[in-house]
């Protein structure tokens, strides 16, 4: 064993300010790189180096991390949630049936605020900290509120502000939420943990018109734009009666595409109802696609084909939904409900997505979704340094002849012992530093309280 | 708040061994009773009472648990599971097409030993216990190995002794296993904790004459048989070439119901291919379902209609499955897979498995497809102390609107707490304190040594 800080022959090691040893390293990198006895070295916010025990000659620091033979691979990627619904998570549970309606919207409507917003974000927040998701993709409202709360426990947020043809509790007027979003994109663009987005709440709810200036606000700010889109089974017939009907020979992709609107930009939520030439067109455009298997199969949505997207060459990464939806905020657990949706899509086949995709699409392939794939998704040089450690002790996550299968099909979120953002570290032991849990458990608890008490009318 | 030991007025309290306060206590009894602040009384194996704070006026004890208001529950069953095939977990997932020719037998050509089973099942029941699994229902080789080890960790189990028409690791003649098993019962049967059963593989490798003697066997010494039914897409083929074609008209559930093979006493794992006429059946003959929705819809050999046996009246619980094909040993993530099958069977519908259902059927549905519910799978009185705590302060167990949709949705395996078995504390705090970590670990890693040393091969 090699003591940090050993010199070389020849040289003096220089100082870092984070070294992580004896690692079982995922790189997830072009190579698929993986190793044992892996060291890690980071400066700043960036990772200075990745190799084996040899950097130890070269690198030095007061701040080491001994991973123990655990797995340390980039921090998850979580391409689609809107947090702040952690608040109503639980809720409607015994009958789907006209659910949104019934339960999600009068909710919204007596209940949204700053404050429930910005308290249950950061519930949200602690939550994806705990299970290993560095980047977190959010669609709703009051998105600052929503920054504040995922700056302040340290996650990755690419957050978009909800444009959509009627009044919400963020904007008075039908479509405010886009002079809102500019506000916001405004304010935070730059931010070192924030990517700001616009976010048109799906092709039923929003017409062409305001579809396309939410796609030149993100053009001209060089920002993502969020959509749902293919998600419903009916949702020919809802943009039919909202928007006008397309043309029955054009799919939904297709009309988008008519009115310009599929760009790189572009991170599609669900994408459920689509066929060959529209994954041909996503392709082409470079649009980004969220895949949310648990979500989806839960509400039987639908079984969207994102194996196929994949081969395609499609960049796809995995989302939970919302907690409403999925009632989970890890991305761990998504790995497993992928592999069962892919394989059981059209003709089953139990081949589909070998670990290796899954945990592929829970990192990288989200990355290149949201356009970020030089900064994160990887552990390579250069990048930015969100890192996870999961425990390989644990007795689920025993034996450990294939990690790849072990993250994607055995590990609980709760074996994620450390979570690094942005050369942070948030999550250590299972203990998140970064917040004043105290102080934030007295707000939630308000906050609950409140949501409860107006919960009993829903029944 | 209650001391506990306050006297009332007019009676000294009993002295109990042990003690739970403070829970959030979902019974599982008939009539749904929950209760926040729930205590329950303990008298050496057996559960004496439960009930509210009132109970600390009348018990008191020098063992006491504060569940800290996390969910205090019946501990769940596994109906279904091959526990020692944990050092095997991981393999041959790359490729699952012929996995079981290519992979699983020669991995147990060469490896099974009583030593193997001995250790590995060991392991497999820690993670068990870990997970809030109080009842383990096996089907594997050398079960008196597996019976020692299940006894070490202390949880229980239902183990049947495989009979197969081949030679195998403990029976060098085809149907060994019968003399075998009748061997293991006679020195098992009586346990407090083991249930020995004799396990006929499967209706394709095992000829009527011997499922009849398996049978019998079971019969004579009233204990389950546990058998695979109606698992494979090619079952009837698989039947058809091994034992003799099946006339036309008759199903597999059918031709076993014929040949007299359908007994209470049974439990039947998967059965995923079957008609409203094989459910009618299985009803009417008082079988046991295990619903494996994990392994099965990973493995795509099919969906099972258990939401529809559920609503007939069958005795319906949920299994894990091998870890090699579901490769987690918990039942909590086996729930939301259970919904997302049943949801999607046939013609969709989102309402199909609501909480309560999920959670019943991880408790007293196993219970009474073992045909045990008058001793385990619900908190009553009277009833063996088969009880977990699970954390309700744990970040994704928040917030508690529904304690079902959080158990059955939410939570991680790892929330939980406390496990006891037989009024026995075996988990406290999430350690296991049964065993002999140590000495466990040792012998564990000369096991996944060999295990990695002869995979190598494999590739």
């Amino acid at each position: 064993m090699l003591a940090a800080g050993g010199h070389s022959a020849d040289a003096t090691p220089e100082t870092a300010d984070l070294i992580i040893t004896n690692g079982l390293v995922l790189t997830m990198d072009e190579s698929r790189t993986a190793r044992d006895a892996g060291v890690i070295v980071i400066q700043g916010d960036i990772i200075a180096a990745v190799g084996g025990e040899e950097l130890l000659q070269q690198y030095k620091s007061d701040s080491l991390i001994d991973a123990d033979g655990g797995i340390v691979m980039p921090g998850m990627i979580n391409l689609h949630n809107h947090l702040p619904m952690v608040a109503f998570r639980g809720l409607g549970e015994t009958n789907f049936n006209d659910r949104l309606f019934r339960v999600m919207f009068p909710l919204e409507k007596a209940l949204l605020s700053r404050e429930l917003i910005r308290v249950a974000a950061r519930q949200a927040a602690i939550e994806s900290a705990l299970s290993g998701v560095t980047t977190v993709t959010d669609m709703y409202y009051h998105e600052d509120e929503v920054a504040r709360s995922v700056t302040e426990v340290g996650i990755r947020g690419v957050l978009g502000e909800t444009v959509i043809g009627f009044p919400v509790v963020d904007a008075a007027e039908p479509y405010g939420g886009l002079a809102y979003a500019e506000r916001f994109i405004a304010e935070w663009k730059g931010h070192r943990l924030i990517t700001p987005a616009v976010a048109p709440h799906a092709p039923y709810t929003v017409s062409p018109e305001w579809l396309n200036k939410s796609r030149e606000l993100a053009e001209r700010e060089g920002v993502p734009v969020l959509m749902h889109i293919a998600e419903m089974r009916n949702e020919r017939e809802l943009i039919a009666r909202n928007v006008g009907a397309l043309p029955e020979d054009q799919s939904i992709i297709e009309y988008l595409d008519a009115i310009g609107f599929l760009i790189d930009n572009l991170v599609a939520a669900h994408v459920s109802h689509v066929d060959d030439d529209d994954i041909a067109l996503l392709k082409q455009r470079g649009v980004g696609v969220a895949h949310n298997p648990k979500a989806n199969s839960r509400a039987t949505s639908g079984m969207s084909p994102a194996w196929r997207m994949l081969e395609a060459g499609v960049d796809v990464g995995l989302g939970t939904d919302g907690p409403m939806s999925s009632n989970q905020m890890d991305i761990i657990n998504v790995m497993g409900y992928a592999a069962v949706v892919a394989r059981n899509e059209g003709e089953p086949d139990s081949r589909r997505l070998p670990p290796y995709d899954l945990v592929y699409m829970a990192t990288m392939g989200g990355a290149r979704a949201l356009d970020m794939e030089d900064r994160i998704g990887s552990l390579e040089t250069g990048k930015q340094a969100d890192i996870i450690i999961v425990d390989s002790r644990a007795a689920n996550m025993q034996p450990m002849h294939d990690p790849y299968a072990m993250i994607a099909f055995a590990a609980y979120p709760g074996n994620v012992r450390t979570t690094i953002v942005d050369g942070k570290v948030i999550v250590r032991d299972r203990d998140v530093l970064s917040v004043d849990l105290e102080a934030h458990a007295a707000e939630w608890a308000e906050v609950v309280k409140a949501v409860a008490e107006f919960a009993v009318s829903l029944e």
